[in-house]
């Protein structure tokens, strides 16, 4: 574990701990098959990131109320709700180490425990007493969805654009951190200059959280990754270190890349020429770059906030964003 | 078309002409797509009996705003959103006569497309600016989920009991039927024992509605029904005709039941042999019975109300929840 890692880890441990248990608590459902099976992916390591962003900016913003750990967890609940369905989408095996849930319980349950999970995330939303935040929460739903149905159009298209794939991860990661954030500024009744800062915070770190997510599928080793590396090439899923590799190369190399892209089932031999053409044409390091660059808008955004613990842990958020390996 | 049927849509015709409009505009997504597969199964000629009780109710309620067409498209929404991921978890191959829509676009655009449904239904809600109108249909939305897992979870078990039966539908239609009826009360602010009149009509006829549904499974053919007679069996859904049929029937009729019941490739011949036995053993009869008290004690739930023509359209609906032959 790296030192920025430990540091957070340090500064939230009792966030984390309260955040954990009222995923546990709110959960609710009368039947024990759907608390297994939401619960298989819910409770198998996940890192908290949203719930504990929304946490965190509310306190940023002063909230003197009891209810936003119970909150927090309509976020994680609306994740996993994704998760579940998107690895029903991906046709993934393995998601964070295990085996993913349609894999055990098969597509129907798990469609259906994800609605559950969906409608949970609304319905603890409407506690907060706040149509605003309902609405915020119901209108992400909707783009985080069409998100995945505009990925899954371009599904193998060589000829995706950077503006189209930034397009695709607005809506299906950057606009739940995004809400994340803003929601937290609106339950705390904060000033609109506050709300508007909070959620470029989010906006852009969730961006850049994508993108690094992107690289480690070229970058990292199956083991660390928790999931298999090359699976987002072998889904047709295109990501801008593909995506920049291809517009820069020479039309021979080109080729040679579009014909392992189009290969289903290529090679491991093959899938590391691969690698070794985003690395020729700079596809990685444009990649880190363009994330580098979001992390520092999502920095500069906090500046408004007065320096304190709780925004100190949210800056190194940002930089762990991209210095993490999972 | 028989009298009572045209009787209703001479009643409702502007409602329902205003209804159909409001779906095709508030539909709203921003892919070609995803209008696509939602107006599939959308625009399939329907019934509208959702959204239409919710207009209804809001009348009787002396409702004066100018929102609960728009608002009503939510109920429809959110009950194209469960077909959608109903029929993915039915494999079924029909609906209202048209191929599934999984059948053409695939299961991840499918459940997707479902996914933006129930979060357009959740939106759409938000605006009658009531949270506890949100409330409702995030926690319907819960209980249809669930009620679909539970019948899932029990699939060709032939020991399901009416009482287990009863808890299915309850969650997976009725509840969707007494909120249609009851957010209409909360949008007019109605008092609180109208709102409950309104409820406990809904929640009646819903149940009436799902066991008259689950008959003609065994009384209709598959012309007239718009999908495959004898699907609920073929899928491993046990209905009250059934369970009723079980409970009665002698030993040795039992056994030969079950047989076809546990055999999912059954051919016609063994089909109309069940259904000899269920006329044989009263489970038509008393479906048809049950399915009636309920549609009587959804009627008298009305009489708190003055007699008006809203009044007996709904009054006539709930008769036609019966005699319909869809």
């Amino acid at each position: 574990m790296n030192d920025l890692k430990r540091k957070i880890l340090s500064a939230v441990e009792t966030d984390l701990h309260d955040i954990e248990k009222a995923l546990s608590d709110n959960l609710n459902p009368y039947l024990d098959l759907v608390s297994a099976v939401a619960g298989h992916l819910l409770f198998s390591g996940g890192k908290r990131l949203r719930p504990l962003l929304m946490v965190l900016a509310a306190r940023l913003c002063g909230y003197s109320g009891d209810y936003e750990k119970t909150f927090s967890t309509a976020l994680e609940y609306l994740h996993t709700a994704t998760l579940l369905h998107d690895d029903l989408v991906d046709e993934a095996a393995m998601r964070r180490g295990k085996k993913v849930a349609h894999a055990t319980w098969g597509n129907s349950i798990t469609v259906l425990v994800g609605d559950y999970l969906l409608a949970r995330a609304l319905s603890i939303s409407a506690g907060t007493g706040s149509l605003r935040v309902v609405q915020v929460l119901a209108k992400l739903t909707e783009n985080m969805s069409q998100g995945e149905v505009h990925q899954l159009m371009r599904k193998g298209d060589v000829k995706l654009s950077e503006d189209e794939y930034m397009e695709v991860i607005r809506r299906k990661t950057a606009m739940l951190f995004e809400a994340a954030c803003q929601v937290s500024a609106i339950i705390s009744d904060a000033p609109e200059e506050k709300e508007k800062a909070l959620a470029e915070y989010g906006y852009n770190l969730g961006i850049a959280f994508q993108m690094a997510d992107d690289l480690f599928d070229y970058t990292l080793q199956t083991a660390d990754f928790g999931k298999e590396v090359g699976a987002d090439l072998r889904e047709g899923k295109l990501t801008l270190p593909v995506i920049y590799a291809l517009k820069q190369a020479r039309s021979d190399d080109r080729q040679l890349m579009i014909k392992i892209i189009q290969d289903n089932e290529f090679a491991t031999e093959d899938f590391k020429t691969l690698i070794g053409y985003l690395e020729k044409y700079g596809g990685i390091e444009y990649t880190q770059e363009r994330a580098t660059t979001y992390i520092e808008t999502a920095k500069a955004a906090l500046s408004i906030f007065n320096p304190s613990p709780t925004r100190q842990t949210m800056l190194d958020i940002a930089d762990y964003a991209l210095a993490r390996r999972v």
